[in-house]
């Protein structure tokens, strides 16, 4: 958990701006002997990828994932896994407008006060394309989890898109990967294209609410308070940019809930306890039940929009400011691998960590 | 962070469960000559005592705080200051029928998953005493930020008590200390006081939503990305037992936000940069604009009712089990001074690593 | 690796003074299920309590561990255990004379450099009684290897004091209980009595080199480079008050070595590769060979010595300065159980870090 | 201090394997606004790269460093900086003899029973080409370090190499350039190549001592007991390829002393406390004292050698085996940049965590 590093035993360090010569991920604590090739990330790195359709940013960027180190004959070698992508459509000059102005709603002010410096072109390293190594990141920690958790599946979709949520009733994830919006809810995906379409068109940007699931988490993942897999979780999905909430389980509803409605009876099934419900979110006290471990998170509107905002520049001169540029009109539709991607490393680095502490074994019920 | 540590210069490692001799925290990484008693930390804690009204647990903990080192002659010496806090009021032979039963809603069933053993007294480690630890560490944070940066406060308060929220048109921080709800609307700590009572008396409890907010952070705490303050916050937040979730600034409301309603405007104030509103809780890119910080938890209603729950025990049979005992029936109006003293350890982290890194300094603006 | 803490799973922070209340270690990521009692531990203190005999600091400390959490039925949870000794003998009044001067060898110009306060009582953190916590931690780490590894024994002994090495020839592992250096020859043993009396009795003190095998220790355990379990063997030695040299394998006399002379060959034995020598010290590329791990390091003279040297003081004024007090005349006597105790800290960890990496399965040979 | 990442607040993770396409260092945790260019780490990298004389190996690599992220506008922008170094001299075929066998001396064992797999050419990540990626990060932390401490300077050279030591009374900082071993001394320097041509010649290789110190380090760095600047410097030392001692100011030659000759004694001087000896190297209670930080270290003969050595394979048969390929005679002379570069990111470490800590303020003497 350093300025750039997350997790504890699977590690991930990203580094890159948005318009250097390439970024990636330095991801350390690999198990050895996994078979992983470039082709198994892609495809996930494929799904987060700008300018698929109207609703992302039209910047071009093919993001092909190069694997410099850490494999040997097409397995992990337990040694660091250096993943790099290039940055290949950079127009730096959509920026010149930016450079000494500080745009609302984004870190410029920030970066500016913390560092006296600040790499203005594109928002440098609070620009939404850091999120491609994490992407990248995730794709190991999937092929890796693939291998130790036979079963194990992390899914992620967009839930709420500005003032829209899904209808639960429609829910089918046969769905999901047939809209642009990761969307569960055929009926509502197609509300969210002409909403969007709206908001794009009148200059605006909106929210969104991702959910992301991961089923088949064996029960004891985790660990008492400060090692929390929730805390690790909260951490892991605040850490995206333009998050401001993350919930499991009921989240924020569970407050407006009685004890009598909260608890998730268990009853005895074939194959162990069986929960009657998941208010949960899979996790008590910290520590996975085996459960369906349920993490939704609140992206901002993209802050990057053609509609004037009153803000001040580097000389303290009050102006108005729109942020051209190629912008999503909802960031929040591309936060969906980048959220599976959290979730699949926080998970594999409790199971590192959890194996390492009690040797994977489990406390015997019945 | 490790499993029990918490903070990355200002570190805090807890230790203790809720019915061996003591409890309490390691606290490293503090600034030196820094005043110290142990009557500076001890109001903090008397604020989270159990057993002062009928709306908390009965339990009756004088929740001494001795320092066992890390002072000489009043003041920090840089060296770990070990804070213990022994346990008085434990009266084990309440917790004798849950043994062998997994209490719904409790971690009962997942730290058996996990270690094959469990402290079943008061929940061992998962027991809300923990939090003792944590609000005296806590206040260490708080006389160390007082040293260092004058006017500095951090104020927590309850926004939420089950379905009932408070008005914000009638937010008044002097009626925070006059109730017992930490509530900062006195209609609502009325109403709440009834509402609780009818909870309580019917064997239920309900969950909570607390407000904490930090007023003169500096702007440029926090660091790009894994280690930014809002991260480092949910963390800290989401480690607390029985948190479900955390927002900063408008949180998961964020998501049906337009871009154009989310930016927070900025204008030329005297002093520097001013903010014409505050939808980022003070944080923009994961470093601290100099607004004040705000953050929210939801905490879930306590899980010990004495309405009866199905469960299974340890031998896999199906039973049905009242928790009895004493009980807080909102665990969330303790969480107050709990979300308090997090909000201060993670602040004071960031300052710390800040001036490590940049050595405080700032880039200038006008 | 913070401030006060070792280790990365097996975590063990220290904290305490000379001459406050008390001083301990807490000690996280304690696999749970493991037998455990203060009886358990309390041998190891025994062996590093001072006043033991006219060659050790007259201070009397009974040295009691008490285990004030992480315990439950005789058994390990899982969660972090805190391990206190009380400081009962302590007369602040024999430091008087250096509360302002700077003791040479001492850290007293450093600490107040540094921090611009100091506990000067007993050299506060910096005293050799920090030692206590390290072996009583130690004492967790020896029973968990115990249940884990069965076979694998620490064993530490002193090769060299002053200018007097042991003769290799007559080791004799039995001969290190049987004399108050833990000499493994009895010879020198007897040399060594005269020698350290003659210093003691002509107010002067002398240094020693402490050599700490481990034999039984797994193939596999440490990492390439920075985790390397020499590595951090070196850093644990090190860390000890007063070593200034820490060796693996042949150590310093490795250089002196041709590459011919230097290779361990192998050979193929019934159970496994055997290797005809140990230059190595049982570790190749930071990885354990399965071969005995072999470290020494060397102490300093005990620096607190009634000849006169010439010093400051916190005025800047010149002095000549004798240092009272109950010391040790060969302070590398107790180091003995404190390098043992730190072995078996580092090869837990290592234990607890490769079977979270690997699952703790080998490679195949033959 | 993950398993391939070194430092607290200055953080380098280091990647790649001798074969792979490139190889590289994540530095996190960079001051903002520091001059940087690929032009001010080359030098150093020039120094240590290979095949300058027949006395290092003739792999012909040019060891151009490529800095892909953390710049802007020639300055370091306090976000991670990507260095990157391809390989390009790559003969994979001289590998093939020992794709299956375990060479005496080397990780090629170790790594196979740990990981099971192993990149076997060149040795993969047990490399001493892994150590241009600590040289290239020793030169961000070098130009850090000017901007920082002005004055300050780290010098390696070699005092040994097998039996022949220097001549200390011909101590000659100027001649260290002037000869390829990093020789002090001119008259050992003329030795010392007869006397590796010799060893070369009969197909053999010897070890060597290294030593490194710092000149104008402040006097605070460095912390209590386990964030020791002398036990962050063993720990780097020790994660060097083929090191296996490390020693600070006497070393493990402290041992042999009484407490009368070992006290540095303390006059006041101009400028503040001047020391009359230096036996502790520099460092008191693990924080530096103003004085030379003194580090030396051993490395073992370089374990590629002609002369054939008793082995075993990975079928468990019993060989006999010479390296073949491009070794360096005494891999110790390609050491001293490396240390150097260690010693360089270890003070600018602890700098970086004193100033968090402490604010940078010292302790008034006079």
């Amino acid at each position: 958990m350093s300025f750039n590093t997350f997790g504890h035993l699977f590690r991930v360090t990203t580094w890159g701006e948005s318009h250097g010569p390439a970024l990636g991920a330095t991801v350390d604590g690999v198990p050895p002997g996994v078979a992983l090739t470039e082709a198994d990330i892609q495809p996930w790195l494929d799904r987060r990828k700008p300018g698929q359709n109207k609703f992302t940013t039209q910047r071009k960027e093919p993001d092909e994932v190069r694997i410099l180190s850490g494999l040997f004959e097409g397995r992990t070698t337990g040694t660091p896994i250096q993943l790099m992508i290039e940055n290949t459509d950079q127009r730096s000059k959509d920026y010149g407008d930016i450079a000494q102005a500080f745009r609302p709603g984004h870190a410029d002010i920030t970066y500016h006060q913390k560092y006296g410096v600040r790499d203005y072109r594109g928002g440098g390293r609070s620009s939404a394309r850091e999120t491609a190594a994490r992407v990248a990141a995730g794709g190991v920690a999937r092929q890796v989890l693939a291998a130790l958790v036979p079963g194990l599946r992390v899914t992620g979709y967009m839930v709420q898109m500005g003032t829209h949520g899904i209808d639960r009733a429609r829910f089918d994830a046969a769905q999901i990967e047939e809209n642009p919006f990761w969307c569960p809810d055929p009926v509502a995906a197609v509300e969210w294209a002409a909403y969007l379409d709206d908001l794009r068109l009148s200059h605006n940007s909106v929210g969104a609410v991702i959910e992301v699931v991961a089923e088949g988490v064996p029960a004891g993942l985790g660990a008492p308070l400060y090692g929390k897999l929730d805390s690790d979780l909260a951490a892991a999905m605040m850490s995206i940019n333009a998050v401001k909430g993350v919930e499991i389980g009921d989240g924020m509803a569970a407050a407006a809930l009685t004890g009598v409605d909260n608890a998730d009876e268990i009853r005895m099934g074939p194959n162990g306890p069986e929960f009657l419900s998941n208010h949960a979110g899979g996790i008590l006290g910290g520590i996975s039940s085996g459960q369906p471990v349920v993490c939704r998170f609140a992206v901002k509107p993209t802050s990057s929009i053609l509609t004037p905002r009153r803000t001040i520049n580097a000389r303290g001169e009050e102006i108005d400011l729109i942020t051209k540029g190629r912008h999503d009109p909802c960031v929040g539709i591309r936060a969906v691998p980048v959220g599976e991607a959290m979730m699949a490393c926080v998970i594999l680095d409790h199971l590192l960590l959890d194996r390492g502490q009690t040797g994977g074994q489990r406390g015997i019920i019945g």
